[in-house]
């Protein structure tokens, strides 16, 4: 299990693989971005998207898809996330793409209130099967201090 | 159909109604966030968060539902999205509670490099049927300039 004293400034990982599926993507922007270019092949086709593409934050749900199932091989004792800085999406992400990550950690610091609290901070690039990055944003992590006790 | 030119700072704006049921919240965090608190009471019940709670992308996607319902009625010469900032999960979303809207436009200008285009950014406030914020964020959006000649 990782701790707060575990997590190390500049540290990257590669991780993840996802297969988007037309049938996802029509599901997903069914529910919850039904704005017709995520629906329908012609709807897309008039718009600067060219075809059928996902949801930005379907993006963002495959992408956390991909980070809890990172999380269950490398255990952290996470205190959840207050939020998401920079959230960029960057090209669109089509049916038949493969998504992956990349993460570095660019910050950390404990909490002056919590003193059983630390804070870090990452940045998350998602890239398609080209290489190309389709998404990034920054990332705020709470996680326990394994030695609470130990100076701030 | 609302223009660039139409767009007015300052402007605020409330609307939707999201029902969260338990049904929604699992089904979601099994596809994308299958921590056990967002899935499993026992689990949530030893949390912070109490008991079983939305993923925060999920309050991402509930939201956007609301704001292309907003869009059905208020039409705009809509280009997407190129991001979010400072997206902040204020509170935990629980199974029952009612999800409502408040945006204000904070500020807009035309592109320098395309013409025909405007960038605009909204506040985006989420709150719960106790009138507590649970998510903010500021959009950019980008949308039409409905006479492309004028002077920048």
């Amino acid at each position: 299990m990782q701790y707060f004293e575990d997590i190390a400034v500049g540290h990257k990982q590669a991780f993840g693989r996802y297969h988007v599926t037309r049938e996802e993507v029509i599901e997903f922007a069914s529910k919850y971005d039904s704005q017709p270019f995520h629906l329908d092949d012609e709807a897309a086709a008039k718009t600067h998207f060219g075809r059928l593409s996902a949801s930005g934050w379907h993006t963002c749900a495959m992408t956390m898809a991909m980070l809890v199932e990172n999380l269950k091989a490398n255990q952290q004792a996470g205190l959840g996330s207050p939020g998401v800085d920079e959230l960029r999406w960057l090209k669109p992400v089509y049916p038949g793409d493969t998504l992956r990550c990349e993460s570095e950690v660019l910050e950390k610091r404990r909490s002056a209130s919590r003193r059983e609290m630390g804070i870090f901070k990452s940045r998350m690039k998602v890239f398609n099967q080209n290489d190309e990055p389709v998404m990034t944003f920054i990332s705020t992590g709470l996680i326990e201090v394994r030695n609470a006790d130990a100076p701030l």
